[in-house]
């Protein structure tokens, strides 16, 4: 029962050739998305072959544990639906439609009973910055969640001074009571309350930190998972191979789902090192991108995005168009490169394909971003910015965000029909980003394993 | 950490003494709970012990297997709530809040994840009365979460001399194709489509139809769930035992959540046979009723329900309120006690302690109806009857079905709180209701268990 390789017969599709109308179709910030547009092929595909993918997806899960929960970024061109970042911390619960938070409960009682059924008491362990009320604000929901779930949960914080439990108000108002994070012999918990499991929403950018490391206690997700051993292009190798897979399942080009990277192991922003590894990987990615431009006759200009292969928070990224531009690079945008998220240099850099968002809430550039518990799909919001171009990183203050919506009140016959539905779109954006979180669960596993060979060498040493 | 028994120390709690303002406040249709009132004790402790309850049913559903759905009928009568019915083919997902049909698809894609991962086509089975379009719209629901859960689904109708595939309307628009059910061999399916699983939504009344007889596909619920072989005695013997567990857990007397209850085996109420015995029970089951009421100080009536002990859709039923009233039953209630849904025949009753309901929604009495899907709670409804007492039946005609919904604006931070808050009764008589789908997950175990001895023996015969 091969099905039919529908996207590259049906040949070109590009902005070039759409209806110059559909993008300003239909701009409700709450609308399940904001295109109705093209697409219409991968969509179709994804929606013949539902009950396949389902199935598949359903043996991948038996195969490998799912993340704990995660977020994808994606970007939608109309020709190409990618993931581009996947977020093993996600820091947006807040930023979800309330209306599903009981999906949240599901997904994370899910979760529980598959990780650590056992578990009563979580500490939940989130970022040091509280002057952000809106990152506190989703500490405050996921935390609603997880009680919600039957967990008691307290709050273990890593502020280095943090002397006493403090009491902190979230945008919301939601009231949190950040504890330091006290540690007996191999168990941490907070003053009073030993937990049977630790959840990170702090992703661990500066390092592992040491009244964590060689607990007994599971940590959700396991502490390896963090930026300062995780790597973005470690993530897309994976994803490649999953990529393909999902393809020859539902016989697509994988290119169709999959941005084309290369990578840069040492470079140096500040000093101008590595210039050359980096100008030949972007001519390397941008060939690639100009042959699956050519071979679908799409006239748009190839674009790369380079990021620092640990990072986060929107920071160390940079749009770039030619080779050229890596040679020139000004002071500023070397300076904005050349160190991320708490003072970590950077040293290594993916280098992605760059995927136009074809997307547009209220005037904004939009992307989707999809948020995952356990295996399902618990929500998603569009990443909004105004001032930014559509080849460019939204991820950037000024940022806003809008819940995405499950569509429920389709009651004709034919709801499940046509691919450009709102509720169909929602559900394709669903399966590309459960793709990006099974490559992390494998990413993770792969991590856990060298981990535990790395551990057993030491050992022996 | 064994909980204070709460109960029964804070002494008696009946109709008389409360507020009388209560019954009347806040009846909004779509609220969550018709009531704010009394109850407050077992909610303090359902909500006091929340980690400990949920950390409890994980582990009793890593032992027993839940039903793939469920529908449990709760009586709440301010010092008591229970279940009274435990419905393993629900009929009524077309009254569930529409917003909320994504809990069930994820549910669903649990139950298929745990029961049969390798399913990708499903033949739904229903109960054979087209013209109740309602229920052809809890099909139409039904089959919408199915397909939202991935998998392909069609119609496989046991209706004995449908000639050819038939169109129905559902009453929400929805249009159903029912299709002969086909057997080949050991399998089943119709014409063009051999499905890996069989759904069912027809309670088997009439026994076990032969076309599904010994058929190798897996068949959820198990054919022996019908009510051909099931008896409502046999499941609230098992929930006795649960009810037991859960009262010990948290530290209530279990008579809070239970219903005393006592069965007959020959009875014939055209033949005025067996009346001696359901006299007997009646009087045994209103002695205990009334020494519990006594214990409580309730100062309510005693009374009971009799029920045909494999009785469907409201049939079957009677309020008894005195062993004269067995004595001198009317033609016209032994008619109605004497056959059920499909002509069956009725020789065995559950005598059932009576709960009062002291809800109303609109002016109607009500009593909650929780809906389940693997573990997990996916929604309800109120069944609304304006004609019908606090002490008698309301799946009856003329009820109506108001929709239950999660409440999950709430922001405050102490919106954990008060017992009395809508969504914290919600999430007790969630707790209720799956401590009676666990008691069916257990009852359908034996159920399986004694037909396997069945079968070696009719094999080694």
């Amino acid at each position: 029962m091969e099905c039919k390789l529908t996207l590259p017969e049906t040949g070109p599709r590009s902005r070039a050739v759409l209806p110059h109308d559909w993008l300003d179709y239909d701009m409700v910030p709450h609308l399940t998305t904001s295109l109705t547009g093209p697409l219409q092929e991968l969509e179709r595909v994804v929606l013949d072959r539902r009950a396949d993918i389902e199935h598949w997806f359903r043996g991948q899960w038996r195969e490998h544990q799912p993340p704990f929960y995660s977020s994808v970024d994606l970007r939608n061109s109309g020709f190409k639906l990618a993931p581009v970042d996947t977020n093993l911390f996600p820091g947006g619960f807040n930023n979800l439609n309330p209306d599903f938070l009981p999906l949240c409960v599901h997904a994370a009682m899910s979760a529980v009973q598959r990780i650590c059924p056992d578990t009563r008491q979580v500490l939940l362990v989130p970022e040091n910055h509280t002057r952000n009320l809106h990152y506190l604000q989703n500490v405050a929901v996921l935390k609603r969640v997880l009680e919600g779930a039957g967990l008691t949960v307290r709050i273990g914080s890593l502020i280095p001074d943090l002397p006493a439990p403090t009491e902190v108000e979230a945008s919301g108002g939601d009231k949190l009571l950040l504890e330091p994070i006290v540690r007996r012999g191999n168990r941490v918990g907070v003053e009073g309350f030993d937990p049977c499991a630790v959840l990170l929403n702090n992703d661990l950018s500066g390092g592992i930190p040491t009244i964590l490391a060689g607990i007994e206690q599971p940590v959700l997700p396991p502490l390896v998972s963090g930026w300062s051993v995780r790597r973005k292009s470690h993530h897309f190798h994976v994803y490649d191979r999953v990529a393909e897979d999902f393809a020859r399942l539902v016989g697509i080009d994988p290119w169709v789902v999959n941005p084309v990277f290369s990578q840069c192991g040492k470079v140096n922003f500040a000093e101008k090192e590595g210039e050359d590894c980096l100008a030949a990987n972007v001519e390397f990615v941008l060939a690639e991108i100009r042959e699956k431009y050519a071979q679908y006759g799409i006239k748009d200009t190839p674009f790369v995005i380079v990021k620092a292969d640990a990072g986060t928070y929107g920071m160390g990224i940079m749009t770039i168009r030619s080779v050229d531009e890596v040679r020139n690079l000004n002071r500023k945008t070397r300076n904005k490169m050349a160190t991320i998220k708490e003072g970590q240099p950077v040293h290594e850099v993916i280098i992605q394909e760059g995927v136009y968002t074809f997307e547009n809430v209220d005037g904004g550039t939009a992307e989707p971003v999809v948020y995952m518990m356990d295996q399902y799909v618990v929500g998603g919001f569009y990443r909004v910015h105004t001032g930014r171009a559509i080849d460019e990183n939204l991820n950037s203050p000024g940022a806003e965000y809008k819940p995405l919506a499950f569509e429920t009140d389709c009651h004709t016959p034919d709801c499940g029909g046509k691919p450009g539905d709102p509720p169909n779109r929602f559900y394709t954006y669903g399966v590309i980003a459960r793709l990006a979180a099974l490559a992390a669960a494998i990413e993770v596993e792969q991590l856990v394993e060298r981990n535990a060979a790395l551990e057993v060498r030491a050992a022996n040493a």
